[in-house]
């Protein structure tokens, strides 16, 4: 397909670009007033992802809205865990919580790999209305949780301080853990690629909770099966962002994706140093920062643009944007990407 | 004073000591039986800070019981707003909650720089007790949290997922978060003081919230009143523990403080190369470790041992034993300490 406005794509496949491409992690939702008001027409998050007509329409709002450079294809992490047949609900002021966790070693038995084309037909019909009305203006990114992340929310069922108990089961029940992260590996990649042929042109793997790990661990029970999901996703370009994963930014390096995500922690020079030149890079803004005079804003958005240059590199923040956000701060970020000069 | 054992205060002295000295964070309380004894003869956590007898009785229960080279008062970081005119409640379940938080400017002048011989007496008379009963047994560690973890904490009203509020204070309102940062700073300087005055041998600084800030802010909000901590403290070494602060290793290192303590998301060896050969180190096995086999706690235990070296180092996990840890694997992990022979 050809687009008029391919920038991400031809930053991420390393290709030389007109301008720095730029978009927002959670920018489909929370922010935007026009968001707001389709969620609340329905009763409940859940029923916004698994309606594809009004999931679209909340997909192509920051597209019309803020002008970002790519669609994200609003869903959530937690529909891998719910095709798996472990649900989820979502929980106002606490966030996702799972009624039922995994507990004992027939949870993970009887758990059933995803099938993308019947439990989650949803996420692919709202992808294919999207695309048909965006009509090539921008690509479409698809994205799931990494198996690690996806792997602490149904051992904790819910999120953690610590998240001692997924992490405990890794060093109590190494086997098991294995099964199950093998087991959400098998339905990440089948679910990737049911995204791709429903027309995302680009994916990206959240690993939200990398940060807690030990480096030995991270990479026996992260890494590895990033690797996997990395080696089975050829047709689009690939996106890793392992928050809080400073550690094991060569080793994320050596896979084989063609962008690595930065969270605001990291400095974009380290950020470069340790991935060295063969990846794109992402990021990295603190999200904090949004809440600033416009002044400041501006200084901080260019001096973002310097430390990583032009090349190789796709503008966003180190994390998602806040609720509370002002969505015209949001735009003055995106509108002093788009004027930059190089 | 002479001690019976003086491990832990020569290697932050960085002199050679015989055998490596270890203890562990919050290991008065939670884990040990005899504690919970203790705690549920009171109505409430605050209860038991505040009972000087009882504080003691716990600080000591762990050189008793699990042979540590170190008591810890017990206590909380979050004594320090508390004393400042912003009091804490422990809710079970959900941590510390302050019904009260910071939210306008005028909250700011109205806290009060914190009077430690009135407003917390009861650490220091816990701390004479404990001197006491030890008579020379091991030294006490006194302890405060940075201001910018109680900084936090004041601001959210609580823990939180992203400390978004906290951070948006530092960009919106960044002289008077400075205001705020010094009012604690002195409080806890002078907190540090009567501590030492009472009889602590030692002092550690907790900055649990330091890996949520970007380098340059946690420069400018967090590490400036670090310095002017450590530059106060004098008479005895200082212990800097900020969690999360990987990125921030190089300049803790040029704080004058004696110790730097390392979580268990960083190699030693990294620590160590960012740290350079100047200040001791402590740490950082990851505290799920004491979840795991014996022969598994033995080889990892014995592993940091290996990768830190025995000089210039104390021995303790990278984070607080969690709640649910067996004692006998945690004696396993002191055992293992005690006998390594090099």
């Amino acid at each position: 397909m050809k687009y008029q406005n391919d920038l991400i794509l031809k930053a991420a496949w390393g290709e030389e670009v007109s301008r720095v491409p730029v978009w927002l992690m959670r920018q489909a939702g929370r922010i935007l007033p026009e968001y707001r008001e389709v969620r609340n027409s329905l009763s409940s998050f859940k029923e916004l992802v698994e309606t594809p007509e009004l999931a679209a329409e909340v997909t192509i709002q920051p597209v019309d809205i803020l002008n970002v450079d790519a669609a994200i294809i609003f869903s959530d992490i937690l529909v891998i865990p719910d095709a798996m047949g472990l649900p989820y609900v979502m929980k106002k002021g606490i966030g996702p919580v799972f009624p039922k966790k995994i507990e004992e070693p027939s949870d993970i038995k009887n758990l059933r790999v995803a099938n993308a084309q019947e439990d989650l037909h949803y996420v692919l019909e709202a992808i294919q209305i999207t695309k048909k009305r965006l009509n090539g203006r921008v690509p479409i990114i698809g994205f799931a949780g990494a198996p690690w992340t996806i792997f602490s929310y149904m051992l904790e069922g819910s999120g953690s301080k610590t998240f001692s108990q997924a992490r405990k089961f890794l060093y109590t029940e190494s086997k098991l853990a294995h099964e199950l992260l093998e087991k959400i590996t098998e339905s990440t990649i089948e679910y990737l690629k049911a995204q791709i042929d429903a027309g995302v042109e680009i994916v990206q793997v959240f690993d939200s909770w990398a940060g807690i790990l030990p480096p030995d661990q991270y990479k026996e029970f992260g890494l590895k099966y990033l690797d996997a999901i990395c080696n089975s996703i050829t047709q689009v370009p690939i996106t890793l962002f392992a928050k809080g994963a400073w550690y094991a930014y060569e080793e994320l390096a050596q896979l084989s994706c063609n962008t690595i995500g930065v969270d605001w922690n990291t400095k974009p020079s380290l950020a470069r140093e340790l991935v060295g030149s063969g990846k794109t890079l992402q990021g990295n803004l603190d999200p904090c920062m949004l809440y600033s005079t416009d002044e400041d804003i501006i200084a901080a958005t260019k001096n973002m643009l310097t430390s990583f240059g032009t090349h190789k590199y796709i503008a966003n923040l180190g994390h998602g944007v806040y609720p509370d956000t002002n969505p015209e701060k949001v735009k003055l970020f995106i509108d002093t990407i788009k004027n930059y000069k190089f």
